[in-house]
């Protein structure tokens, strides 16, 4: 059970707030030990409302790239906020910040910016389907690409119209997309991709070259646009768009959570090939165009290239999987963890390899009691405030709860 | 022309950005004299980033409603910020801010927070789907909410699946209304209805109650659920839904903008019985749960229940109103000025009353001009910041620029 004041505050929450909670920060699913609600977050760390302390291995579901509350990047924010944020237009920021991404990510002629992953998202569709004024739109089965009507992964109060002209390919496989383009005929818009497949309650995959090229291939044969949704991963693979290391460029890359630390903003990266398109498409929201939260991405995209939060994080992510190896063989734990080791998904899976939603709970929970936030289907984040001895005390807990739990089976 | 600092970011947006720009705050439709950018906003006054200074009667396009840069409010984001904001889990400000909803707005016994107001409309209208499983919606000609696929104002990338399920009535025409529910049939799930018509280009109409009232009938009969889009007026028209005063109370009420004085937030009010509905939809962004713009809506709504700045707003509109009118009438200038006085569509129009584009575009340009950030055909807002002696002194600037649009006609 979580703490007092938090079974408090969901009690009151649940007369105002339907069903107590919504969205991907509902803990409906997630272990009973599970807080719903924090009230400290300082570098890689949480404290829930009852005040217990968490190593946070979410940072936020991604936001939070380089630590909470952090001192250079909210900074920025609250300078810029004193002068001007959201106004009759917009700051001088927002150009800056467009040559900033163009600058940095191999693909990009130009941005745009918006508030929520879902509205890249949704640019990415309209700005696709303006090119040629075509209709059919690809996507991987099961990846997630926001929660607007055209893709919520729960479909109440959508209708079947919202995805009439969707097609839907196996990730990584070539046979699949190919035959999914074939099916689009004349009428192909774009063929949408998570940089690795980063979905809840399976294994993660690292994408196949071969069917990352072949998605370039294709939508340059059908003059189509290819889109990354980079929107969870961003700068978290690479430095760039996170298909830049496989040689892939996409006309059309969609960012969000991390690019200004947790402050409010998203933004679609294009080439010039799909300029003309996306200045035809109407998109707009009262916050888009503020300021602060522009000059707090500045400032973390000025990190992202002068530090050397990548190498860490991904030193950081193989240190924890090394470790919670050895703890999984040395007590007989079925733990499967997939995808970058710095986005790492840690279940317990059954012998055929899927996801034991009991035991993958049991688990996350028992982390979750010792200090460490863990999530038991979706993928986590390694966040560039964790240190070594982070990581070593949550090993250390991960022993603890797979020894009760060995023990449990044992008994 | 608007200043060379100004066009030089122009120029260089050209390259980075879409069009230069795109969505509301595009000064493409605007008088040459509008500037893109801005550098500083405080209290009621803007200056562009070549620091001439501007009385704002746009208010940010709404979100600004005590005015820019706000020390109370701003200080609770920032107290909030260093605490925590975006996190793996809400913060108790979320239900206290819900709470706070709830005893403010009649209708409400819920709320729900997004950060577009784009999102609020959409999570209407999934929730009222979902609510009985039906299909039809119902939206006024011409009214604006929000620009996802399904509402966008421009249908560039939109495909005609996108709105098979949408239904248009003439605003404030009962027979209109009543054609509309009648075609819906067994399946309507909606009547969408703005708090006035605030069109963009024509005359802005006061609601009738009689359409009002039949709208709420309608809605009982047929079992669907009416919602008021409040994200542009609310809190501009009454310190409740904007209805409230017709005696008229929507299931469902989104609002926007105004509600954190600028910062970032958003949100969807329902009653309990679009409780269980609005708990099935799944619908999340990654700064949906931020803390910081929270406690700045808490603040906010504070001084909504504690200031008499509604009453305030109201006399300067109609201080603008009445002085506008006779400027108008001593220059022979064909002003229309329409809707609630604080919220005001002020164009020149034609003999026939339809708004002359060219002259609205002088008008509004000369305004500008002379230090007053007017509109030609989007709906102004009088900020809670605005002094009477702004007021005055934009009436001279108005006179000013009156007198010279005479002499320019007899000459």
């Amino acid at each position: 059970m979580s703490g007092k004041i938090d079974q408090e505050l969901k009690a009151r929450a649940a007369k105002v707030i339907p069903g107590g909670m919504y969205g991907h920060q509902s803990v409906g699913l997630l272990p009973a030990t599970a807080p719903q609600f924090f009230g400290r977050a300082e570098g890689a760390y949480l404290w829930d409302v009852d005040g217990k302390r968490y190593i946070d291995f979410m940072c936020g579901y991604g936001p939070n790239l380089f630590g909470y509350c952090h001192r250079e990047i909210d900074a920025a924010y609250v300078k810029q906020m004193s002068e001007i944020d959201v106004a009759t237009g917009p700051t001088p920021r927002m150009v800056e910040l467009a040559e900033a991404f163009t600058g940095m990510v191999t693909h990009a002629d130009w941005a745009m910016f918006c508030k929520n992953g879902t509205d890249a998202s949704s640019m990415a569709l309209l700005t696709a389907r303006a090119y040629r004024g075509r209709k059919k739109v690809l996507m991987a089965s099961g990846a997630y690409h926001g929660a607007a009507p055209w893709c919520t992964p729960i479909p109440a109060g959508t209708v079947q119209e919202d995805r009439v002209h969707f097609i839907y390919y196996q990730y990584n496989d070539v046979k699949s997309l190919e035959n999914a383009v074939a099916e689009a005929g004349d009428d192909l818009a774009a063929i949408f991709a998570s940089p690795f497949k980063h979905d809840v309650f399976v294994d993660q995959q690292l994408p196949d070259p071969a069917y990352a090229r072949r998605a370039r291939e294709l939508s340059d044969e059908k003059d189509a646009l290819l889109i990354v949704d980079d929107i969870r991963a961003g700068f978290r693979i690479e430095r760039d768009c996170s298909w830049n290391h496989l040689g892939v460029q996409p006309d059309l890359s969609t960012w969000g959570k991390d690019i200004a630390n947790g402050h409010p903003i998203s933004a679609i990266l294009g080439n010039d090939r799909a300029k003309e398109a996306a200045s035809q498409i109407y998109v707009t929201g009262s916050f888009w165009f503020a300021g602060a939260a522009m000059a707090a991405s500045l400032e973390t995209l000025s990190l992202i290239k002068t530090s050397d939060y990548l190498e860490r994080i991904i030193a950081l992510g193989n240190r924890l999987r090394e470790g919670l190896n050895l703890v999984a063989s040395a007590r007989d734990l079925h733990l499967s963890q997939t995808g970058p080791a710095q986005m790492p998904l840690i279940m317990v899976v059954d012998d055929e390899g899927h996801c034991d939603f009991d035991k993958s709970t049991a688990f996350a929970g028992g982390m979750l009691e010792g200090g460490a936030y863990f999530h038991p289907f979706h993928n986590m984040f390694i966040g560039a405030a964790v240190t070594e001895a982070d990581i070593d005390q949550t090993l250390e807990i991960a022993d603890g709860v797979a020894k009760r739990m060995s023990a449990s089976v044992t008994a």
